[in-house]
């Protein structure tokens, strides 16, 4: 089911059932681009540490907009003896609400634009109709913004106050007036506060004031005089209102609060930059540190489980070769696998796997949930006596919850949400610097004495070199103590350096950022006098 | 006209015709962000000089994509004596033409493309039948590519080239191969090679070897045994597709080209950033000095002219009260005025004014280049004898050339491009550092004993004062060195202090830039051996 601005207050309640209903959910998202390609693969490293390629993914990611978001929930019907599944397909944009809205800005990256163009994404559906969203200090401060409001138009005060977004800088905004108007506006600005003065000695407290917006943002004040009973009726009539203004402005981040406080099982595929761009988009900013952000991770959702991760583990792995979904989707329709029967709930559209949405996110949060259920029914055929249908509270699936999958990382398959992460030794790993000029070929040379090599650049002065035996890694050190022009250390050895200095970098990067957010919380959404 | 992809290549004859028989060019240009509102309202000053406002927009704006230009051509009909317009609207994005093409990023702004949207803006015909560009690096880049590819493919060397994309670090990528795997590979890449010698040795100089991609970027190798003739001929067809697919990747750029070798007068409604945009995005990196900005829209845009400015400039700006463009419209209908008549060319929509598509590009060029006529042939009012029509060629159109309005700068009202540009005195301006605690009305009760002044912010600790009246100048400066939480000079003093340190920091900027330039010219592109 498409879910746009248009049906989404209508289509709220049915979504928040569908999730309390659930057994579990899969998710997946659409970017306006991923940083993957070329450019990322390069600025990954196979020899990444956890700590490294999340900072890669924060740095080089979150500047994208995830603007499909698929939920698709799965509820098993014992009598029937199959699941039964609702899928939305969301349209997420960063709408501004009225004028006061943040106003964000997001990168497109050309390849993922054309990729979901050839697949027929509806550009114009996320631009015009796309739902808006508010992460939760932007949802706060919005709240500040109406209570002040509220003590600043009906309280004592006459003062007018102005709304400063959070993308402004930290001056007031003072309008140029040309010479020839300056009378003009002065005489306007003495005659505002006269009527304002006048109306409070005329009518103490007798006078209800209101500022109504159109929809293109051209506003109007309403003044009315009134009692002190009617003046209540209206103010809790607009405290209704205004309530329901921060519910639409919240928007999006709703469904995923509905998501979260459900703590149900969310089932992805891949789904690091998934998660990470959930929580960035609709949470707040990623933390800098690796264990904050799977603090945040297991508040957010307290169970997650990666279908890439579980299809590459055994029993699967060695009988599954392609883990990208739909080979996956494809592979597990064939023996020893037993997909079991799924059913669109009444009122929702049912997918056909033979034709396919492929990259349209409700659909493949439907296929992501259909590996999982396929997976875990495989899982049940060892039990004794083996179970045909698997349920998400069975033990066997248990060992693949809260790790998520790492891209391309040769010894660390996932990153672990409940704990400290693998740490393999690398101890016939090897870490070379060398001139800005040389080539893989240069590098192959230097080590072709040591049989076979594998080579992982970190930049153009430096990379690991992966040798096939332990025991040769000391001979290469030594021997590279008689070249210039270029340098060998065992990989602990620079890991351990690496730690002492980005220690002592956090410590400034910490300071920096405790000082840019009492900047941030102070200035952003600051009323200034007029 | 709408000119999408899939009718480029057929219409760009038909554009380049239009530009090469019109009088003059009107252009306007729709961006995914502008930069402007508060934010950027905030980030500018009244008080700019013109080199920093243009750092300004160089810096806050080129992010964005110009993804819509609008291009009106006129051409003055004297037999019928009115207008004839051809009127094109070019949707633009940079689509990767094949998989070796740059993946470029651009940034949205959501209160821009919600502006767009509101206005029916179709987001689908741009992603997905945008015009594709590159700038000139970007082309000389391909052709040199070409060559490479085409020395290697068919010379006598028989190593393989891998191209790294632009945005590649610069390392190459080396993939990661699981130990299970590597023996196949290995097998795989020693099969290759032996199949490259023998075929050198069994028919030397005597195949033809061709690389075909699909559309969807799958890649095939075609091996052709020929003779010297056939081998020659195919050389040829391969050149000839090679360049036919070099003009496809250059693609609009190739309009911007021809405005520019047409060297006719481009007209814009308040169009430095179009000029800016236009000039870093189909011709190259904008400089970081305003002069050599203004020498290089010199040689892209010999002559260009501002209608904002013009209708800014006596003798209009005593009887136009507003410049924005829909407005400006509107009053050129009206007495003194006296709008020529204008008729779409044979074959193309003719717009109705009455109606309105503004912030269409090419409706909003159309409407600038009959903001242009209009006040042209109002100046031929005053000519002894008065004309009713004033061609581009007419002395009293030249003050107006080359002159660009600057937004919201008081005393400033254009850059001029053909030489130094206005230097006022400033001497009734104070600058003036607070703390960060002040606010607005701080200063306004400083400086309350001069009278009227005017507040234009720089950043939260420092703004400039003006005063009315200059003589008052000298005293608040004497005043202010009795005090210690703040500080006043004059604006002069201010100028000069800055100019030495941008000085010593220019210095240090330009080589840095040339060492960053130095690294990407030698390693974007790069081939790499395998």
């Amino acid at each position: 089911m498409d879910i746009t601005w248009s049906n989404f207050k209508k289509q709220l309640p049915v979504v928040c059932q569908a999730i309390a209903e659930a057994d579990f959910l899969a998710i997946d998202g659409e970017f306006s681009g991923i940083s993957d390609g070329p450019s990322f693969t390069t600025l990954t490293n196979s020899l990444d540490t956890p700590e490294e390629r999340y900072e890669k993914l924060k740095a080089h990611s979150m500047e994208f907009l995830l603007f499909q978001f698929g939920l698709c929930t799965f509820k098993y019907d014992d009598v029937k003896a199959k699941y039964i599944i609702k899928s939305f397909n969301f349209y997420i944009f960063p709408r501004p609400f009225n004028r006061n809205s943040p106003d964000k800005k997001f990168v497109c990256q050309s390849s993922s634009i054309d990729f979901l163009a050839n697949q027929g994404f509806d550009f114009n559906k996320v631009f015009r109709d796309g739902i808006p969203y508010l992460n939760q200090e932007e949802e706060r401060l919005l709240r500040d913004q109406q209570e002040e409001k509220r003590y600043h138009t009906n309280g004592a005060s006459t003062t007018c106050y102005m709304y400063i977004s959070p993308d402004a800088s930290r001056a007031p905004v003072v309008p140029v007036i040309p010479d020839d108007q300056k009378d003009f506006i002065d005489k306007i600005v003495y005659q505002r506060k006269l009527i304002y003065q006048t109306m409070n000695w005329k009518f103490p407290r007798g006078t209800h004031v209101e500022t109504v917006e159109s929809p293109n943002n051209e506003r109007r004040m309403i003044i009315t005089k009134v009692d002190e009973d009617e003046r209540k009726n209206k103010e809790i009539q607009k405290k209704v209102k205004e309530q329901e203004d921060l519910n639409n402005a919240v928007g999006f981040s709703r469904v995923i609060q509905a998501i979260s406080s459900s703590s149900k099982l969310v089932v992805g595929h891949n789904m690091m930059l998934d998660i990470m761009h959930t929580i960035h988009q609709f949470y707040c900013q990623l933390p800098n540190d690796l264990e904050e952000f799977k603090s945040l991770t297991n508040c957010v959702f307290p169970r997650v489980l990666d279908t890439k991760l579980m299809a590459s583990t055994q029993p699967f792995k060695a009988i599954i070769s392609h883990t990208v979904l739909a080979e996956l989707e494809k592979r597990l329709q064939m023996p020893p696998f037993n997909p079991p029967k799924v059913e669109s709930a009444e009122g929702f559209p049912s997918y056909d796997t033979a034709v396919g949405q492929l990259h349209e996110a409700g659909y493949d949060a439907y296929i992501t949930g259909l590996c999982f259920i396929t997976m875990a029914d495989y899982l049940g055929s060892f039990l004794s006596p083996p179970q045909t249908h698997v349920s998400v509270q069975s033990d066997v699936i248990s060992p693949f919850f809260n790790k998520l999958f790492l891209m391309r990382i040769t010894d660390i398959p996932y990153l672990n949400l409940d704990g400290p992460d693998l740490l393999p030794t690398r101890d016939n790993v090897l870490h070379v610097t060398f001139p800005k000029e040389w080539k893989a070929s240069d590098l192959y040379q230097l080590f072709s004495a040591f049989g076979k090599i594998q080579v992982s650049w970190i930049d153009d002065t430096s990379a690991f070199v992966t040798l096939t035996q332990t025991d040769q890694v000391q001979i290469a050190v030594n021997i590279s103590r008689f070249a210039e022009s270029y340098c060998v250390q065992k990989y602990a050895e620079y890991v351990a350096k690496k730690d002492r200095q980005s220690l002592s970098k956090r410590k400034r990067t910490d300071d920096g950022w405790m000082d840019f957010e009492r900047k941030r919380t102070k200035t952003q959404y600051k009323y200034v006098p007029m």
